[in-house]
């Protein structure tokens, strides 16, 4: 049987699933993994603040339930890691966050990260989780480009900010690699890495890659639903 | 053309290429990249002391040279991660070192880290390094099961070591994952994560990972080398 | 008008609400602000995993909507602090998580500080807590009593294990403050101190008195909610 | 008997005393302890360097001493906590610090503190305070309006400065809460708190609240002294 | 001219000047400036708690003034540092504290510092202190032979509780380095280092070289007093 | 037997030791360690990346051992610190490294230091060190005068540049105290000081220092090349 790795859009906008889906094109190989995005019908356009992060961690567990019998590996594709605990609590699959993903993977590519956010409003969040996550002293800075999810889709403007973030995330915060800060923002890694001239890490992938890995080796992360809570 | 990633043992213990080898065969899959794995000619049995760590950047950095023109990614596969730095400013290829990727690999997979080290002696190597990576906070502890590179293959004497350290990391120190914290310990991994009842990382397997999504995101990490330095 | 305390119990075991809402006599008095305490009816019996966690989130912002006319602040009586930064965004009063609390509390009454816990399995959630909170440097330990919360109405097994506990962290750990892990160990406080020899804190009571402070000082505290997200 | 709170002005200034008395009303109520403000005679006129922070100290513990039969609890009015650990082992009363109590406070209100400080002499002062304090990571920043604590009487120019460094804090620094940095600042809180839009904590009134929680739980604290030294 | 180092013993017993003094003389070359160890007459036989620490800073500044025209460098000679910053203030010559300068000496001869403290009651002083020095990555472990300044004239018992306090941090802490945490164990450092097999660092000779040091540098410490506030 | 001190300069450039040598004669005195600088004839022109760093550590080795028989301690004159774990492990002779000990001689000297830096490519490498050494909250700053080691000699220019930056790291980024990034940049530190009004370590004046304080002290240092591995 093959294997399938379930990446789960909480919020409810199937534009965001669709962009972030083709984003992850280049890791379906044959011989891979199945890669299938979902959307969570029942949550909020974007998750723009702490209550959204709180409440779609119900629906994604019950969107993990749902899955689990083909599922491998599930990814939880917004960068506040939602439900990202109790999903590990609910199920013997491993559960990757692409916050906690995309940052860890990030390490690997630079001394110091720059987080490129949608609202400055998400950076106190983030600073608990970049803090709960102990990574702090490798984090440059957080900056946001001032539009919600679904703004996200207007292509001219979003990027325009996003060079501007980038650019003050390299030359004032000192980051030499870039996380996008939003799981809405994929489609923009590869133009913005060209014009900011450091390695930007697009965290959906980061958390399908590490997916990935852990499906292959197999046994290996068994233990991590036991672990984990 | 085939991807390949060339994974480097920076010590000449062809036993130790040789089992390491054969713990990525899970990794291997028709239509992912070629794994290939090289001994360093020049370097000592195994990877002992700083001296080691030092003097083998340089074969690293030949060896690098050599299969540049064939590869996607390196890996350096020695948990000291010699060389990782200048390897990095030689090549525009992505450099991966086992115990970076070792450590991001298991934050990922538990709350505290702990290291299954080789000697006591590596402690103080590793702390520098552990701190250096700015990950102090999650890590439970490191200790040593007192047994060198080459000793490693006597294995009733190192599994019953392994399982002893790895209990003391768990009961004493709280960790909840573990990391082999030598390339030729990863034999060893399943059945010390059954042994011990928590996640165990092999560090290598968690290098050529990273190394496989690196690759399939092209673009993303070829900016990596002018960042690194 | 008289001000209001509301204090809400997350979960839905009335005994736990009583036991708590008696120990808040002492901060009962003429002029005072009035202290009520309600349970979470649609909550779990004890708040023992993540899920639960999360998911009385949106339990506790309709409590918060049912009471916020009469009420001038709000205090979440359990040491997950749930729902606490998704309730501030929600409402204009100050809102106090007594974990959060309890643990700046004792930061004046001790140089380090232990965490007696209900269940081992609590405790890497209360370390991602107290790394987002920036206070694990003064953390002396946490260690768990093995019961769940209905258990802690057995008295005698109780206590005996919160001395051992509370002697183990004194000890062993360095703690010469200690914080009480669950709003239903209120009852034992004061025996505890006695018996351990050291101030204990129960968060609960910490959290009403930050909160009774923030009443008197009015629109010292009116700017929370904005600035909370 | 009532409770009484004996509040020590560590300087000589008595129009000092006089306005951060005046801001205590707010926690004087009918049933509440009694809240005394006393001026120490032989400071010097502001607590502006690390020897009047020292010599101070002696004067403290020696007015600790003459109210200890009537007092129930201690605040020590100078943000640089003067003699707190000297006072602590000196009495069985608990004792709290202006500086230590409003950034615990502060923490509870906010995610990153900023503190405005009177003079930039006293910043390495307080750096190394927080540093002790283990707060480090919580903290936005430290400026000062560079004027002395006499000066300070000056309403028009100080207010105008504290929101230039207020604004500073909170729009360079990420602050999303201010700590005043000098007990002689009480009387512009309020102020403050309107022009710069985010909480203002008076450090004063945080520990006279803290000390009021203290009294009311009484046993609770009453292990403080020992535990202290 | 000849250069001056005036080592400041800041408690009255003479005994300890004395010992201490004679653990200086390795320093004592030609050539190289003079050494003169004072005691404060007007101290107390130890330094054992916050208030003696505090209350000597104004006899220690009192010395400084005294011996300042001939002086080109200050010791203070307590391992809490009594009066380091205050010093700094009054005088345009460097001070050196033996904490400090301990610590910092420390640091560059292994991986982890263990402090041998005389009494338990002074660990939380100290480990306010390394916090407040930034220092605490690198601490092994504090622990207390339980003697108090003036016991320690009792060699073969004082000697004893040293290698066994000693051990302790080496073996159970990590430590690989040690410090005395007292001026007053100058003479047992040679023997200590032999018995436990590690470096022991005398804080006290620490400061001093240091002091030796910034003399024959002149200008690059005459900075020093400016800055140090 | 007069004790020697041998100070290796890592690269060829002769200038570079004859410079840094010159800046050593405040520390030759009669009665003290003779000291001599040496030039590795084998190394780069300048230490300016990763791979100088990690090559010349053989160098460095044969370079201690070829003077070993006459050395009483060694100082590796290179801001990078090359070899210098290596170096310990392969001596009983104590060893410093010129960042490692002229970042610890200036927490001595001031509340955050900032570092002179030669190129920003050496920042993150330079980041990467204070980390592993635990130094990271005590410092201000790292900023770079983009010359290279041999360009040093242009006065004019490299001075004009130096004050820049040590303008920036005392306003913008709050150091109190330098470090001069390099062992070329000697010549300018007296200048450099009087020009910024902070003190300004010259890390191998430090690092000798250092060394003569440990020989000085003998067997107390005997034991560092058993612990420092």
């Amino acid at each position: 049987m093959t294997d399938r790795i379930v990446v789960i859009n909480p919020n409810s906008t199937e534009a965001v699933t669709t962009a972030m889906d083709r984003a992850l094109d280049p890791l379906r190989i044959a011989g891979g993994p199945e890669i299938v995005s979902v959307t969570n019908p029942d949550g909020p356009p974007g998750i723009e603040c702490q209550a959204h992060v709180d409440d779609v961690s119900r629906d994604i567990r019950a969107i993990v339930r749902t899955h689990e019998a083909e599922a491998s590996a599930f990814v939880i594709a917004c960068f506040s890691d939602p439900g990202i605990h109790a999903a590990r609590e609910s199920t013997a699959r491993p559960v990757f966050g692409i916050a906690e993903s995309g940052l860890l993977t990030a390490l690997a590519l630079g001394s110091k990260a720059g987080i490129v956010a949608i609202l400055s409003r998400s950076i106190p969040r983030h600073m608990r989780y970049v803090r709960a996550l102990g990574l702090e002293s490798r984090l440059a800075g957080d900056r946001a480009i001032e539009l919600g999810v679904v703004a996200l889709s207007d292509e001219a403007k979003t990027f325009g900010r996003m060079v501007e973030v980038g650019e003050a995330l390299r030359d004032r915060d000192g980051a030499d690699v870039l996380v996008l800060g939003c799981a809405g923002m994929a489609r923009y890694r590869e133009r913005l890495a060209e014009a900011v001239g450091i390695p930007v890490v697009d965290p959906t992938q980061a958390a399908v890659g590490m997916a990935i890995t852990a499906i292959r080796l197999g046994r290996a992360t068994s233990g991590v639903a036991a672990a984990a809570e």
